[in-house]
Protein backbone atom coordinates (compact mmCIF):
# COMPACT_ATOMS: atom_id res chain seq x y z
CA UNK A 1 0.00 0.00 0.00
CA UNK A 2 1.67 3.68 -1.17
CA UNK A 3 0.76 6.29 1.73
CA UNK A 4 1.25 9.52 0.89
CA UNK A 5 0.72 12.25 3.92
CA UNK A 6 -0.31 15.83 3.07
CA UNK A 7 0.97 18.24 6.04
CA UNK A 8 1.07 21.89 7.49
CA UNK A 9 3.72 22.60 9.62
CA UNK A 10 3.46 22.98 13.20
CA UNK A 11 -0.67 21.33 12.37
CA UNK A 12 -2.05 18.87 14.16
CA UNK A 13 -1.02 16.49 10.85
CA UNK A 14 1.92 16.55 13.32
CA UNK A 15 0.31 13.35 14.71
CA UNK A 16 0.35 11.14 11.83
CA UNK A 17 3.43 12.51 10.68
CA UNK A 18 5.50 11.13 13.80
CA UNK A 19 3.32 7.83 13.26
CA UNK A 20 4.32 7.36 9.60
CA UNK A 21 8.07 8.15 10.73
CA UNK A 22 8.14 5.88 13.74
CA UNK A 23 6.89 3.09 11.32
CA UNK A 24 9.99 2.60 9.39
CA UNK A 25 7.65 2.49 6.35
CA UNK A 26 8.86 4.50 3.15
CA UNK A 27 5.99 6.92 2.93
CA UNK A 28 5.83 10.42 0.32
CA UNK A 29 4.95 14.08 2.50
CA UNK A 30 3.74 17.14 0.53
CA UNK A 31 3.82 20.28 2.41
CA UNK A 32 0.23 22.42 2.50
CA UNK A 33 1.27 26.32 3.11
CA UNK A 34 -1.45 27.49 4.73
CA UNK A 35 -0.13 31.03 4.51
CA UNK A 36 -0.58 30.58 0.91
CA UNK A 37 -3.83 29.37 1.33
CA UNK A 38 -3.30 26.07 -0.42
CA UNK A 39 -5.36 24.45 1.51
CA UNK A 40 -7.75 26.37 -0.38
CA UNK A 41 -6.94 25.55 -3.74
CA UNK A 42 -8.62 23.01 -6.11
CA UNK A 43 -6.09 20.61 -6.39
CA UNK A 44 -6.30 20.27 -2.17
CA UNK A 45 -10.13 20.52 -2.12
CA UNK A 46 -10.66 17.81 -4.76
CA UNK A 47 -8.61 15.41 -1.59
CA UNK A 48 -10.63 17.10 0.90
CA UNK A 49 -13.46 19.57 0.39
CA UNK A 50 -13.28 20.75 3.92
CA UNK A 51 -9.62 22.09 2.90
CA UNK A 52 -8.05 21.11 6.39
CA UNK A 53 -4.70 19.11 6.77
CA UNK A 54 -4.14 16.29 7.54
CA UNK A 55 -5.11 14.02 4.44
CA UNK A 56 -3.67 10.84 4.09
CA UNK A 57 -3.85 9.40 0.37
CA UNK A 58 -3.58 5.49 0.64
CA UNK A 59 -3.54 3.44 -2.65
CA UNK A 60 -5.39 6.75 -4.59
CA UNK A 61 -8.11 7.04 -1.57
CA UNK A 62 -7.88 10.20 0.52
CA UNK A 63 -8.46 9.70 4.40
CA UNK A 64 -9.36 12.51 6.56
CA UNK A 65 -9.88 13.01 10.36
CA UNK A 66 -6.64 12.04 12.64
CA UNK A 67 -8.57 9.77 14.89
CA UNK A 68 -9.52 7.82 11.80
CA UNK A 69 -5.58 8.03 10.13
CA UNK A 70 -4.34 7.17 13.71
CA UNK A 71 -6.18 4.06 14.09
CA UNK A 72 -5.93 3.12 10.04
CA UNK A 73 -2.03 3.19 11.13
CA UNK A 74 -2.22 1.37 14.20
CA UNK A 75 -3.98 -1.44 11.86
CA UNK A 76 -1.66 -0.84 9.09
CA UNK A 77 1.16 -1.57 11.20
CA UNK A 78 0.25 -3.41 14.31
CA UNK A 79 4.27 -4.00 14.95
CA UNK A 80 4.59 -0.50 15.85
CA UNK A 81 2.21 -0.58 19.27
CA UNK A 82 0.71 2.33 18.15
CA UNK A 83 -2.38 1.83 20.71
CA UNK A 84 -3.10 -1.25 23.25
CA UNK A 85 -4.73 -3.78 20.97
CA UNK A 86 -8.20 -4.59 22.77
CA UNK A 87 -9.78 -3.62 25.46
CA UNK A 88 -10.72 -1.76 27.94
CA UNK A 89 -7.05 -0.29 27.80
CA UNK A 90 -7.61 0.19 23.87
CA UNK A 91 -11.22 1.92 24.85
CA UNK A 92 -8.80 4.35 27.61
CA UNK A 93 -6.54 5.34 25.12
CA UNK A 94 -9.03 5.88 22.45
CA UNK A 95 -10.97 8.16 25.34
CA UNK A 96 -8.12 10.23 25.69
CA UNK A 97 -7.30 10.25 22.11
CA UNK A 98 -10.81 11.71 21.12
CA UNK A 99 -10.82 14.11 24.10
CA UNK A 100 -7.79 15.89 22.98
CA UNK A 101 -8.99 16.05 19.17
CA UNK A 102 -12.84 17.01 20.35
CA UNK A 103 -12.05 19.59 23.21
CA UNK A 104 -8.80 20.57 23.82
CA UNK A 105 -7.52 20.97 20.11
CA UNK A 106 -11.00 23.07 19.67
CA UNK A 107 -10.46 24.57 22.37
CA UNK A 108 -7.24 26.04 20.85
CA UNK A 109 -9.14 26.89 17.45
CA UNK A 110 -10.97 29.30 19.31
CA UNK A 111 -7.44 31.13 20.99
CA UNK A 112 -6.05 31.06 17.81
CA UNK A 113 -8.94 31.45 14.60
CA UNK A 114 -12.19 33.10 16.92
CA UNK A 115 -13.57 34.28 13.17
CA UNK A 116 -14.33 30.59 12.74
CA UNK A 117 -17.11 31.28 15.51
CA UNK A 118 -18.38 34.97 15.50
CA UNK A 119 -18.37 37.64 12.56
CA UNK A 120 -18.38 40.47 14.92
CA UNK A 121 -14.83 41.79 16.12
CA UNK A 122 -15.63 42.25 20.04
CA UNK A 123 -17.71 38.56 20.73
CA UNK A 124 -14.24 37.09 18.83
CA UNK A 125 -12.10 38.82 21.79
CA UNK A 126 -14.46 37.49 23.70
CA UNK A 127 -14.48 34.13 22.95
CA UNK A 128 -10.48 34.34 22.83
CA UNK A 129 -10.20 35.26 26.33
CA UNK A 130 -12.64 32.68 27.51
CA UNK A 131 -10.97 29.81 25.98
CA UNK A 132 -7.27 30.88 26.65
CA UNK A 133 -8.35 29.94 30.42
CA UNK A 134 -10.47 26.95 29.32
CA UNK A 135 -6.91 25.97 27.28
CA UNK A 136 -5.02 26.41 30.17
CA UNK A 137 -7.21 24.29 32.25
CA UNK A 138 -7.32 21.76 29.73
CA UNK A 139 -3.86 20.94 29.76
CA UNK A 140 -3.63 20.79 33.40
CA UNK A 141 -5.54 18.16 33.12
CA UNK A 142 -3.83 16.65 30.34
CA UNK A 143 -1.12 16.89 32.57
CA UNK A 144 -2.70 15.28 35.77
CA UNK A 145 -3.28 12.17 32.64
CA UNK A 146 0.32 12.15 31.86
CA UNK A 147 1.27 12.14 35.75
CA UNK A 148 -1.34 9.54 35.88
CA UNK A 149 -0.18 6.93 32.89
CA UNK A 150 2.51 5.05 32.06
CA UNK A 151 4.48 8.12 30.95
CA UNK A 152 5.64 8.85 34.46
CA UNK A 153 8.39 6.01 34.40
CA UNK A 154 9.95 5.64 30.84
CA UNK A 155 6.84 4.95 28.94
CA UNK A 156 4.28 6.81 26.94
CA UNK A 157 1.01 7.74 27.27
CA UNK A 158 -0.91 4.88 25.90
CA UNK A 159 1.69 2.49 27.05
CA UNK A 160 5.18 0.64 26.37
CA UNK A 161 5.07 2.22 22.87
CA UNK A 162 4.87 6.07 21.24
CA UNK A 163 1.58 6.99 19.84
CA UNK A 164 -0.67 9.51 19.03
CA UNK A 165 -1.31 10.31 22.09
CA UNK A 166 1.89 11.24 23.00
CA UNK A 167 2.35 13.27 19.62
CA UNK A 168 -0.52 14.90 20.64
CA UNK A 169 -0.06 16.01 23.84
CA UNK A 170 3.74 17.58 22.04
CA UNK A 171 1.29 19.23 19.75
CA UNK A 172 -1.26 20.70 21.90
CA UNK A 173 1.73 22.11 24.68
CA UNK A 174 3.53 24.02 21.69
CA UNK A 175 -0.17 25.71 20.24
CA UNK A 176 -0.24 26.90 23.88
CA UNK A 177 2.87 28.52 24.38
CA UNK A 178 2.11 30.26 20.88
CA UNK A 179 -0.87 32.16 22.83
CA UNK A 180 1.08 33.03 26.17
CA UNK A 181 0.91 29.58 27.88
CA UNK A 182 4.47 28.48 29.51
CA UNK A 183 5.31 24.74 29.31
CA UNK A 184 7.35 25.61 32.15
CA UNK A 185 4.22 26.08 34.40
CA UNK A 186 3.34 22.79 33.92
CA UNK A 187 6.65 20.92 35.00
CA UNK A 188 5.76 17.42 34.60
CA UNK A 189 3.36 17.89 31.25
CA UNK A 190 6.65 19.62 29.61
CA UNK A 191 8.99 17.26 31.00
CA UNK A 192 7.06 14.51 29.37
CA UNK A 193 6.62 16.73 25.97
CA UNK A 194 10.52 17.15 25.72
CA UNK A 195 11.19 13.60 26.08
CA UNK A 196 8.25 13.60 23.22
CA UNK A 197 10.05 15.59 21.03
CA UNK A 198 13.93 14.12 21.66
CA UNK A 199 12.33 10.40 20.87
CA UNK A 200 14.16 10.14 17.59
CA UNK A 201 11.03 9.70 14.91
CA UNK A 202 9.62 12.72 16.39
CA UNK A 203 12.86 14.44 16.04
CA UNK A 204 12.89 13.82 12.68
CA UNK A 205 9.59 15.62 11.97
CA UNK A 206 9.98 18.59 14.22
CA UNK A 207 13.19 19.14 11.94
CA UNK A 208 11.13 18.29 8.44
CA UNK A 209 8.50 20.35 9.44
CA UNK A 210 11.05 23.13 11.02
CA UNK A 211 9.12 23.56 14.23
CA UNK A 212 10.58 25.48 17.40
CA UNK A 213 9.00 23.23 20.62
CA UNK A 214 8.15 26.03 23.27
CA UNK A 215 7.32 29.35 21.31
CA UNK A 216 6.69 30.88 24.48
CA UNK A 217 7.29 34.58 25.26
CA UNK A 218 7.27 36.09 28.70
CA UNK A 219 5.29 39.52 28.06
CA UNK B 1 -18.48 -8.63 30.72
CA UNK B 2 -21.07 -6.52 32.21
CA UNK B 3 -22.40 -3.23 30.84
CA UNK B 4 -24.08 -0.34 32.15
CA UNK B 5 -24.79 3.04 30.46
CA UNK B 6 -25.07 6.39 31.83
CA UNK B 7 -27.46 8.24 29.18
CA UNK B 8 -29.24 11.72 29.48
CA UNK B 9 -33.05 11.87 27.25
CA UNK B 10 -32.18 12.90 24.11
CA UNK B 11 -28.14 13.72 24.76
CA UNK B 12 -25.21 12.44 22.39
CA UNK B 13 -25.85 9.16 24.58
CA UNK B 14 -28.37 8.04 22.27
CA UNK B 15 -25.51 6.78 20.16
CA UNK B 16 -24.09 4.30 22.31
CA UNK B 17 -27.78 3.60 23.62
CA UNK B 18 -29.14 2.17 20.38
CA UNK B 19 -25.76 0.37 19.67
CA UNK B 20 -26.03 -1.84 23.24
CA UNK B 21 -30.02 -2.08 22.30
CA UNK B 22 -28.78 -3.29 18.75
CA UNK B 23 -26.31 -5.97 20.21
CA UNK B 24 -29.26 -8.14 21.36
CA UNK B 25 -26.80 -8.21 25.04
CA UNK B 26 -28.20 -7.82 28.33
CA UNK B 27 -26.99 -4.42 29.84
CA UNK B 28 -28.13 -1.79 32.41
CA UNK B 29 -29.12 1.69 31.64
CA UNK B 30 -29.33 4.55 34.01
CA UNK B 31 -30.71 7.98 32.87
CA UNK B 32 -28.78 11.14 34.11
CA UNK B 33 -30.85 14.62 34.76
CA UNK B 34 -29.37 16.91 32.90
CA UNK B 35 -32.17 19.36 34.34
CA UNK B 36 -31.78 18.22 37.94
CA UNK B 37 -27.99 18.75 37.47
CA UNK B 38 -27.24 15.11 38.35
CA UNK B 39 -24.11 15.42 36.38
CA UNK B 40 -22.79 17.41 38.53
CA UNK B 41 -23.20 15.08 41.73
CA UNK B 42 -20.29 13.42 43.31
CA UNK B 43 -21.93 10.13 42.58
CA UNK B 44 -21.45 11.08 39.11
CA UNK B 45 -18.46 13.12 38.74
CA UNK B 46 -16.69 9.22 40.02
CA UNK B 47 -17.23 8.17 37.37
CA UNK B 48 -16.60 10.78 34.82
CA UNK B 49 -14.77 14.70 36.27
CA UNK B 50 -16.47 15.83 32.81
CA UNK B 51 -19.70 15.71 34.17
CA UNK B 52 -20.72 14.51 30.33
CA UNK B 53 -22.36 11.63 29.29
CA UNK B 54 -22.46 9.21 27.93
CA UNK B 55 -20.49 7.24 30.33
CA UNK B 56 -20.04 3.16 30.07
CA UNK B 57 -18.93 1.09 32.73
CA UNK B 58 -17.82 -2.20 31.50
CA UNK B 59 -16.76 -4.76 34.04
CA UNK B 60 -16.40 -1.48 36.51
CA UNK B 61 -14.32 0.72 34.50
CA UNK B 62 -15.91 3.82 33.18
CA UNK B 63 -15.33 4.50 29.54
CA UNK B 64 -16.20 8.16 28.06
CA UNK B 65 -16.45 9.34 24.71
CA UNK B 66 -18.66 8.42 22.05
CA UNK B 67 -16.72 7.18 19.27
CA UNK B 68 -14.35 5.44 22.33
CA UNK B 69 -17.28 3.78 22.76
CA UNK B 70 -18.60 3.12 19.65
CA UNK B 71 -15.16 1.05 18.92
CA UNK B 72 -15.34 -0.63 22.18
CA UNK B 73 -18.71 -1.78 21.25
CA UNK B 74 -18.11 -2.61 17.56
CA UNK B 75 -14.59 -4.72 19.08
CA UNK B 76 -16.84 -6.59 21.73
CA UNK B 77 -19.75 -7.23 19.23
CA UNK B 78 -18.14 -8.46 15.83
CA UNK B 79 -21.26 -9.92 14.81
CA UNK B 80 -22.81 -6.51 14.94
CA UNK B 81 -21.28 -5.18 11.63
CA UNK B 82 -21.86 -1.57 14.05
CA UNK B 83 -18.52 -0.51 11.99
CA UNK B 84 -16.88 -2.10 8.26
CA UNK B 85 -14.15 -4.54 9.96
CA UNK B 86 -10.63 -3.07 8.32
CA UNK B 87 -8.58 -1.28 6.06
CA UNK B 88 -10.11 1.94 3.79
CA UNK B 89 -13.95 1.05 4.47
CA UNK B 90 -13.21 0.90 8.21
CA UNK B 91 -10.98 4.17 7.91
CA UNK B 92 -13.57 6.17 5.68
CA UNK B 93 -16.26 5.35 8.34
CA UNK B 94 -14.38 6.56 11.43
CA UNK B 95 -13.46 9.80 9.08
CA UNK B 96 -17.59 10.72 9.20
CA UNK B 97 -17.72 9.57 12.66
CA UNK B 98 -15.24 11.54 13.74
CA UNK B 99 -16.29 14.44 11.90
CA UNK B 100 -19.90 14.46 13.15
CA UNK B 101 -18.22 13.90 16.78
CA UNK B 102 -15.87 16.78 16.33
CA UNK B 103 -16.99 19.26 14.02
CA UNK B 104 -21.02 19.15 13.42
CA UNK B 105 -21.49 18.21 17.09
CA UNK B 106 -19.65 20.83 18.79
CA UNK B 107 -20.89 23.14 16.12
CA UNK B 108 -24.30 22.46 17.62
CA UNK B 109 -23.05 22.82 21.01
CA UNK B 110 -22.07 26.78 20.43
CA UNK B 111 -25.83 26.69 19.35
CA UNK B 112 -27.34 25.30 22.28
CA UNK B 113 -24.75 26.22 24.85
CA UNK B 114 -22.86 29.43 23.71
CA UNK B 115 -22.18 30.33 27.33
CA UNK B 116 -19.73 27.24 27.52
CA UNK B 117 -17.53 30.07 24.55
CA UNK B 118 -17.81 33.50 26.43
CA UNK B 119 -18.98 34.64 29.47
CA UNK B 120 -20.37 38.23 27.62
CA UNK B 121 -23.71 38.11 26.79
CA UNK B 122 -23.84 39.72 23.85
CA UNK B 123 -20.91 38.07 22.11
CA UNK B 124 -23.26 34.94 23.13
CA UNK B 125 -25.67 35.89 20.61
CA UNK B 126 -23.62 36.43 18.03
CA UNK B 127 -22.01 32.67 18.18
CA UNK B 128 -25.17 31.63 18.28
CA UNK B 129 -26.49 33.20 15.56
CA UNK B 130 -22.94 32.32 13.45
CA UNK B 131 -23.05 28.67 14.36
CA UNK B 132 -27.16 27.91 13.42
CA UNK B 133 -25.76 28.74 10.05
CA UNK B 134 -23.21 26.57 10.02
CA UNK B 135 -25.16 24.05 11.53
CA UNK B 136 -27.30 23.83 8.40
CA UNK B 137 -24.41 23.96 6.40
CA UNK B 138 -23.09 20.76 7.93
CA UNK B 139 -26.77 19.07 7.99
CA UNK B 140 -26.52 20.09 4.28
CA UNK B 141 -23.07 18.30 4.22
CA UNK B 142 -24.27 15.03 5.71
CA UNK B 143 -27.26 15.02 3.77
CA UNK B 144 -24.53 14.70 0.69
CA UNK B 145 -22.68 12.10 2.54
CA UNK B 146 -25.87 10.25 3.08
CA UNK B 147 -27.15 10.13 -0.82
CA UNK B 148 -23.13 9.68 -1.68
CA UNK B 149 -23.56 6.25 0.31
CA UNK B 150 -25.35 2.91 0.89
CA UNK B 151 -27.67 4.47 3.22
CA UNK B 152 -29.39 5.66 -0.23
CA UNK B 153 -30.41 2.29 -0.68
CA UNK B 154 -32.21 -0.11 2.16
CA UNK B 155 -28.51 -0.10 3.63
CA UNK B 156 -26.62 2.00 6.54
CA UNK B 157 -24.51 4.92 6.38
CA UNK B 158 -21.58 2.63 6.88
CA UNK B 159 -22.79 -0.40 4.61
CA UNK B 160 -25.06 -3.27 5.75
CA UNK B 161 -25.21 -3.02 8.95
CA UNK B 162 -26.51 -0.31 11.40
CA UNK B 163 -24.25 1.64 13.54
CA UNK B 164 -22.88 4.53 15.18
CA UNK B 165 -22.96 6.68 12.11
CA UNK B 166 -26.82 6.25 11.96
CA UNK B 167 -27.51 6.95 14.98
CA UNK B 168 -25.29 10.05 15.11
CA UNK B 169 -27.17 11.42 12.23
CA UNK B 170 -30.46 10.78 13.62
CA UNK B 171 -29.49 12.71 17.05
CA UNK B 172 -27.94 15.93 15.26
CA UNK B 173 -31.00 16.31 12.83
CA UNK B 174 -32.99 16.47 16.15
CA UNK B 175 -30.95 18.62 17.70
CA UNK B 176 -31.31 20.94 14.21
CA UNK B 177 -34.99 20.93 14.42
CA UNK B 178 -35.05 22.36 18.22
CA UNK B 179 -32.96 25.60 17.00
CA UNK B 180 -35.43 25.99 14.04
CA UNK B 181 -33.69 24.29 11.16
CA UNK B 182 -35.99 22.11 9.51
CA UNK B 183 -35.70 18.67 8.84
CA UNK B 184 -38.40 18.65 5.62
CA UNK B 185 -35.74 21.18 4.06
CA UNK B 186 -33.38 18.47 3.92
CA UNK B 187 -35.68 15.53 2.36
CA UNK B 188 -33.01 13.02 1.60
CA UNK B 189 -31.63 13.54 5.09
CA UNK B 190 -35.25 13.56 6.89
CA UNK B 191 -36.00 10.26 4.78
CA UNK B 192 -32.67 8.40 5.80
CA UNK B 193 -33.46 9.63 9.62
CA UNK B 194 -37.14 8.24 9.45
CA UNK B 195 -36.04 5.23 8.28
CA UNK B 196 -33.08 5.22 10.93
CA UNK B 197 -36.18 6.04 14.01
CA UNK B 198 -38.06 3.01 12.34
CA UNK B 199 -34.91 0.35 12.81
CA UNK B 200 -36.65 -1.69 15.95
CA UNK B 201 -33.54 -1.30 18.02
CA UNK B 202 -33.73 2.39 17.50
CA UNK B 203 -37.35 3.05 18.36
CA UNK B 204 -36.90 0.70 21.29
CA UNK B 205 -34.40 3.77 22.59
CA UNK B 206 -36.62 6.60 21.10
CA UNK B 207 -39.56 5.55 23.26
CA UNK B 208 -37.29 4.73 26.57
CA UNK B 209 -36.02 7.99 26.15
CA UNK B 210 -39.79 9.17 25.31
CA UNK B 211 -37.67 11.42 22.19
CA UNK B 212 -39.89 13.58 19.95
CA UNK B 213 -37.70 12.63 16.20
CA UNK B 214 -39.05 16.11 15.39
CA UNK B 215 -39.29 19.44 17.23
CA UNK B 216 -39.24 22.20 14.86
CA UNK B 217 -42.22 24.39 14.85
CA UNK B 218 -42.68 26.88 12.34
CA UNK B 219 -42.26 30.62 12.99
Amino acid sequence: MTMKLFFAAGACSFVPHTLLEASGRPFDSQLVKLHKGEHREAAFLALNARGQVPVLVADSVAITQIVAIALFLDEQFPDCGFLPREGIARAKALETLCWMNNTVHPTFTHVFMPQKFTDDPQAQASVRLANTQLFREQLRELQAIVTGSAATASGWLSGSHFGPLDAYALTLVRWGSMVGIDPASMPELWSFVQRVAAHEPVAVVIARERLQLNMFRPA
